[in-house]
């Protein structure tokens, strides 16, 4: 379930309005902003930037980017966006670093549904003029490079259906290849890129069962292997497949557990999983970590940015 | 341009009850099946589907498919269906077979567009509840499954523009991967897969032009290498998306140049085109072998089949 506290009705005009006095007086009032944005679904937002548009003949994005400083910035910018466009937006900052995000970008394949992830790539050829695989495949190399255009270009059967045989010969598949430690042989590949969600779980589970409860990712792990890219790489990918809430968990537990908070993939994580299932990841975040997630949030992050990432969270004005 | 001829106003109710007629008279009726079907657009075809289950509870796929015999039987068969759907069944035939008939899944992954292959996808879904890409990697093997994977996925841009540099540069990549006979790497792999059809002309182009206008299917063809499934691959897939229309006209012109017609290519050929560039694909075969195409069909085929295929391709009745 969603966080985000939204009116059933806003008029977009009135929200314009306000933002463009919060934008454009001595100083930026940051709270109005706040106020606002954070209380508005992905249509909603839509419909405040065509209203601001209309109003001032500006965007709005721009305007925000231009008022708007450090985290705080980038977390608006990254929110106001719609889910498909925003995963496009992501999607390209991870190709883009030096060395490419793969986990981001593994993220975005292997959480979203197969019909959200094709939009992911319809809203990254809008915005690029270049395919999301083209991308991808431009700036990685190797077994990598191979992982990532599959998984980023798959679409994935979505149904409920599963075959146990086809479960049981998989798992001993990527038994083998774990234990021989050839985690890029083409089968698993074929395997891991290709097969249902609901049938890779079945694996995963087949797999679990056959070694006395230990998760395939745990092994996957293995000794000498922690550096490994490529493993690392496939166990994200199962991780996302296997529950992507416990995946979300674990992401936001790391980027606050150390002395320095990861705030890209804070942000990220709560401004994707605000309108879907933040409350569940929450939950599951205050069973694993026994302190509330909005606790945590409050003690790593300051200013107008924690302001903002609690308003998402669900804190009532 | 399309050669089918289709008369803008149809009713399905009559169109069904005639069909009906036809199938369960004495004998079946395959003139008064032609004279229908043969003239009827995607859409035109799918209302008679509907009108024929309401009146007569009875699926017209299933009866048209058991009361007709032969190659007139499986071209009727592909007709009807719409295009996405009908391409999802010929993908599931060449996958099928014992050895996976490569060329047709690089035909509809190369030759169709983006969008129009995507809709491929979601057919073969609803069809049999798996993935083309899932069932394309369980049915094959390595370097070719590694292309046919990638090119099924696929979703390139669309737009038009190209950058001369890319273009400049990839096509000394294509040029290296030529000369060292490694067609399978992964560079290769990444360009043909991943690039936006007009990029990819762009680099076809600047190689014939670096080649005193030899073309690149050419020389990848190369000597000992006539017999590599995989340099033969690649090069249908270069020909699909440099010119397709050129691409059928080999097609067809091999399908009837032997003592034995390939029955099963030319009417692939037929009823995928004729409702989009069979008339350009029938120029284009005149020009290239001073024969007309309907001229070759007839002297190919007979009974039912060829009065099928010559109706499709413009025959007045």
């Amino acid at each position: 379930m969603a966080t985000l506290i939204a009116p059933t009705k806003h008029s977009p005009v009135e929200d314009a309005e306000t933002i463009y006095s919060a934008c454009k007086g001595f100083g930026t009032d940051e709270k109005a902003i706040i106020s606002i944005l954070g209380h508005r679904t992905a249509q909603q937002r839509q419909q405040v930037i065509i209203a601001y548009q209309k109003l001032y003949h500006e965007d709005l994005v721009s305007c925000l980017d231009s008022e708007l400083s450090g985290d705080f910035k980038k977390a608006v910018h990254q929110w106001i966006f719609e889910p498909a466009d925003r995963d496009a937006l992501l999607a390209n900052e991870a190709i883009k670093k030096a060395v490419p995000d793969y986990h981001v970008i593994i993220e975005i394949a292997c959480v979203r549904s197969p019909e959200e992830l094709f939009a992911v790539r319809q809203a990254y050829q809008v915005r690029y003029k270049r395919s999301l695989e083209e991308d991808v495949a431009a700036h990685t190399t190797g077994d990598i490079r191979t992982l990532l255009v599959a998984l980023v270009s798959a679409f994935r059967y979505a149904g409920d259906e599963i075959n146990e045989r086809l479960a049981e010969s998989e798992a001993g598949i990527l038994d083998d290849a774990i234990k021989d430690k050839t985690f890029n042989h083409e089968e698993v590949m074929r395997i891991i890129c290709t097969r249902s969600k609901a049938q890779l779980k079945a694996t995963f589970n087949r797999y679990r069962d056959e070694h006395h409860g230990t998760r395939i990712t745990k092994n996957l792990k293995g000794e000498g292997n922690q550096g490994d890219d490529f493993a690392a790489a496939l166990r994200t990918a199962m991780r996302c497949i296997k529950n992507s809430n416990k995946y979300f968990v674990k992401v936001v537990h790391n980027a606050m557990k150390g002395a320095i908070t990861d705030e890209d993939s804070l942000t990220r994580v709560m401004v994707t999983r605000a309108e879907k299932d933040l409350k569940e990841i929450k939950e599951l975040y205050y069973n694993r970590n026994s302190v509330s997630f909005d606790q945590a949030v409050a003690n790593n992050t300051s200013g107008d940015y924690k302001d903002f990432l609690l308003t998402l969270s669900g804190k009532e004005d």
